[in-house]
């Protein structure tokens, strides 16, 4: 009763054009975070360097900047302040102290990057035209070192879906796998699989520059004599065949939906009988508005792609058995994607 | 009770990063609510347009980049969807429809201008620099057509402190007034005084082009036979004497404290005996991070001027006192600013 007369009440306030004015700043949201995490302030205030005097002498900035960068760093809830002193609230001490080991700062490198961030000063062009106006190379570019920064950038973020991936697909149990890792980029899920079951071979598909970044994950995690390379464009290269489970972590939603078919055929032909493809994606209630971080993943799509999308599980579930799949079974991750595990 | 047990489960929440991906990502809702504007959904939505499609055809756009944005502004609040027709909550209805009097759409184009939000790209540098890289002709330069724009967008916007103001200093009850409108931009404060006490003479300061905005504004209210223009910098123009009340709305913010002082002083001089200086500014409580809006408007003078601040009472206070005013009163506005009142 009291959270509902507390909803009545919201309701009947007045109307207010803050969220509209703090939605026309919120650019310098993205900025200031971004910019916090280049200045390594997080890490600083763990170590207890705690007022704003101090964060500009160890970071090596002016007063008048450190101090209104970490009261918006407040307001926006990512420091705490009491007294002068800033704190860390528990999210910024797991994510953004650089001594963190689920430290994701370093994906913000990719996320906010300038030239992507300016994409959007054309949005209305683009909801015109229907999609991004740099056409599909943008995305699909064969040698873009784009998607090496990315591959770098997001590993460290991909460790935990990575992990309950292999843990959803029971890789401990060591059964003989033959995996094919498509769009591989970073190699994590590839990676975590052969380091939970050693009887597991990788093979990934990938440009050969980002490969050589899931070569050194799969090094790390010793596993790089069971990390076979594929190198080339996923429409174009041959995958072999007899595969145990093909992994599309991250890489549908960068196209149409008959484009997506005719690569979940050449998928379903690699497969095993019985084979599984698992698919790690950002899949938005059939509502498409909820929960808002897949839903929201449209937007990425709209101004980075042609004809991607954050398709919803009816949308991919026909996708599949077009393909001639004929189950699919979709699993909350960790995080914004859901695992959608697709049999043969 | 219930409330207190709703708090103790969300700050047992495990740590979860979503926020920090929403808040890399934030320029995109400042994109999206801009292109909405520009499209003039809001006002489709509020005339009955109600579908994606529909919508597409009548804002001439694809229906993909329709869909994708109508789907984003749900998440962010400034649409409701149900069963796949849009409809628009209170705050849209009231601030977004063009229809509306309290229309703010034009507010967007200056407050998201490309050139202003790319200024954000170099934030680690102007934080490192203490204040904007572009020096303070970039705010307070003679004839930008910056400032013309400015005051063409907010005029609509500050129709509604420009009255509670006329209310809060009585301007109804008709005392003869010579009033000074410091840096006028749209003229609305002054004209709205003007149009409640028919014996109040505004004489308005800013440069020329700025002023012509002023004037159309003072027409449009019927009392441009009591407006005159002081065309010029506020620093080096002569006021003139004898004020019964100078209005400062929004023009302080852009400078430091020694240059604040230095031009109440003059406004000080201008007045006469027993007379008052409003100021409509953004004013943050004692610890700076709070109310929020005001708040953050120190990251914007950040940003864009070299020493600029959204400065706290006690500055105020200290300011005023030492131009030679001998009290200061705090009022807080409709929005986010508030008025101060101080007395010669």
């Amino acid at each position: 009763m009291v959270a509902q007369s507390e909803q009545a009440r919201t309701q009947q306030a007045p109307p207010n054009p803050e969220r509209i004015f703090e939605t026309l700043n919120a650019y310098q949201k993205t900025a200031a975070l971004k910019t916090a995490i280049e200045l390594d302030v997080f890490t600083a205030v763990a170590e207890g360097t705690i007022t704003h005097e101090a964060l500009a002498k160890r970071c090596q900035t002016s007063d008048r900047g450190m101090r209104i960068l970490c009261d918006y760093l407040v307001i926006n809830g990512f420091l705490t302040k009491s007294d002068g002193r800033y704190a860390l609230p528990p999210d910024s001490a797991t994510f953004l102290d650089r001594r963190s080991p689920t430290y994701v700062g370093a994906a913000a490198k990719f996320l906010a990057l300038p030239e992507i961030m300016n994409l959007y000063h054309d949005l209305p062009a683009i909801v015109r035209a229907g999609g991004s106006l740099k056409g599909e190379e943008d995305t699909v570019e064969p040698d873009s070192s784009k998607w090496v920064e990315f591959a770098r950038s997001m590993s460290g973020l991909q460790r935990i879906p990575a992990q309950a991936l292999a843990g959803l697909l029971n890789a401990a149990a060591g059964e003989k796998w033959k995996v094919l890792d498509i769009a591989a980029g970073h190699g994590m899920y590839g990676v975590t699989i052969a380091k939970q079951n050693s009887n597991a071979e990788i093979f990934a598909v990938d440009w050969p520059q980002v490969l050589q970044v899931a070569r050194e994950n799969a090094e790390a995690a010793g596993v790089a004599a069971r990390f076979h390379e594929l190198p080339g464009n996923a429409f174009e290269v041959d995958f072999g065949k007899d595969y145990d489970l093909v992994l599309l972590t991250g890489f549908l939603h960068h196209f149409d939906q008959q484009t997506i078919v005719s690569l979940l055929r050449k998928v379903h032909a690699a497969l095993k009988p019985g084979g599984r493809a698992m698919s790690a994606e950002f899949v938005p209630n059939e509502d498409r508005v909820s929960p808002p971080a897949p839903a929201a993943f449209s937007m990425i799509m709209l101004g980075t792609t042609r004809a991607g999308d954050a398709y919803t599980m009816s949308e991919y579930d026909e996708m599949f058995r077009k393909a001639g799949f004929t189950s699919n079974e979709i699993h909350r991750a960790p995080g914004p994607q859901s695992f959608i595990i697709s049999r043969k």
